[in-house]
């Protein structure tokens, strides 16, 4: 008889779960771990961010959850016990875990430091690509992802063009993460202005949207790199494509090679996320306000001082 | 008052010409060209090829189409009269002319090599990009533009893939073209079985098509070039392209210098169309014939001995 999460594993745990489809909220949760095998790290949760695709996961939205869940890829902690074979980390160390696991470091994608398409791998979404210096980089969508892609862009010297359906976001594009200029997408005599002028546009919007205005505003050879993953198709028309030799691409998570120097370039640069940070129980207003895109720009969950064991 | 396309110019012509949109059909026509500038070079036409982009445009399918309209954007010929200032062209030279007129050779693009993105430019549509040595190449259709991509693929060392509606197909494309490899587009199974083995794909189909099986095909990393330009738009999901770094563009034609690397390298690993040469009069013939695929693979028209003065 296969075992309840609660009881397969030695290793006492808990956090906040959703059970299956109908509730869509979060409640308290007990389950279990494995003991530290030879190869692992076992730390203590001090924070969790929460992305959309936790919302998208513990609505099923996507089609592959499966109950009962206990979300949350964006953790920090503190190492608590390691294997007898781990030499990267020690006991007391800071360390931070993604949304990838299990992937098998000897594939042709892990040896080029890109676990993150490791075909063994556990994986849900949220780095970008595409962004190099001098380039005039588009950022579509002003969120957890967008405000960061901004902060980075700005650090690494692009000119950076903010595009958003909410004229009232411009100031603080412009005055607070600093982007160089703004575009309200549904302002059709700005839009126009700007045609042809942006190497690359990387669009973080997870709700369907057109592309076809954001084609336009690519230079020849231009790129717009989707980081959100709508549910449903988007049209695609291909002269604009055909006509400008451009491309439509997509990109979720970094390899781990990647990520280190991504965090190497935020600790150099001190870019850091801008957050509200939240009790546990508060989780369920926070899943509802995200819904709505009422958060600048991240919600974290201060898990040390909030999480009660039950 | 403004001159008919019949007397505007000194120069008398005449060809076959689709005069509105009723009609569809293309008939004798008289019209006239400016004398021979000092930058200009005038030659015979000896043939013309038929592109799919021509019916397009006589149906006025882009909605661009100025009548009348002598269609033909394929056509090669022997120079009869050069401007003073001509130095690359003598009388007697034969001669190539595709689909681009009146680029600046100032921009930047034209400077780049790039005339066909020249914004002074008028262009109508055929030739693709991502042809490199060592990749594994699918190509999608079989018609004039498909039959060549395998020609060039092969003969630069690819592998190659051809991947059609019509299991019919396979004969031709594999003993004749020399493709590696053949598959239906509706057998889920073959196509699930070459799941991630391609690393791009030219797709030549100019009628609306699923992506997403095509998307399936690549590898990580892998682009989808589409060359066919379908009027209406296609499907777009988001997560097939996010989960594999995955990008799909377009291309249409090349610029001088590339169209001549082109050229030199089908002369030199002697490269041609497979065609029907017809006679002038056939052309409405061809053009119905074309609608429906019925050609292998391209219509040209034997200008010097069907085309008669009237």
């Amino acid at each position: 008889m296969a075992m309840s999460p609660e009881n397969e594993h030695p290793v006492k745990a808990f956090g906040w779960a959703a059970r299956d489809t109908t509730g869509h909220h979060l409640s308290p949760f007990k389950f279990s771990r494995r003991a530290t095998g030879e190869n692992d790290v076992t730390f203590k949760v001090l924070y969790c961010g929460i992305c959309h695709s936790d919302l998208h996961s513990i609505k099923n939205e996507w089609g592959i959850t499966s109950y009962p869940i206990v979300p949350g890829h964006e953790i920090v902690g503190v190492v608590t016990e390691i294997g007898t074979k781990v030499t990267k980390f020690k006991v007391g160390n800071k360390v931070g875990v993604g949304c990838m696991v299990g992937s098998c470091h000897s594939c042709a994608n892990c040896k080029d430091d890109l676990e993150n398409y490791c075909p063994k791998d556990d994986l849900v979404l949220c780095t970008a690509g595409l962004i190099r210096p001098e380039l005039h980089l588009g950022i579509v969508g002003l969120g957890g992802l967008g405000h960061m892609v901004v902060k980075f862009a700005k650090a690494m010297g692009l000119k950076v063009t903010v595009i958003s359906t909410s004229p009232n976001k411009k100031k603080e594009a412009m005055d607070h993460l600093g982007a160089d200029a703004f575009l309200v997408s549904r302002n059709t005599e700005d839009m126009e202005l700007a045609m042809g002028t942006i190497d690359g546009i990387i669009d973080t919007v997870s709700a369907v949207h057109a592309l076809l205005p954001l084609f336009n505003l690519l230079k020849i050879n231009g790129k717009l790199i989707m980081v959100g993953a709508p549910e449903k198709p988007l049209e695609l028309l291909a002269f604009p494509l055909l006509m400008g030799r451009k491309m439509v691409g997509g990109s979720c998570i970094g390899g781990i090679k990647e990520t280190q120097e991504m965090i190497d370039f935020a600790a150099k640069h001190n870019i850091v996320a801008d957050i509200e940070l939240i009790p546990m129980d508060y989780v369920n207003t926070a899943m509802e306000r995200l819904s709505k895109a009422n958060i600048k720009y991240r919600f974290v969950i201060d898990i040390t001082n909030s999480l009660k064991p039950f």
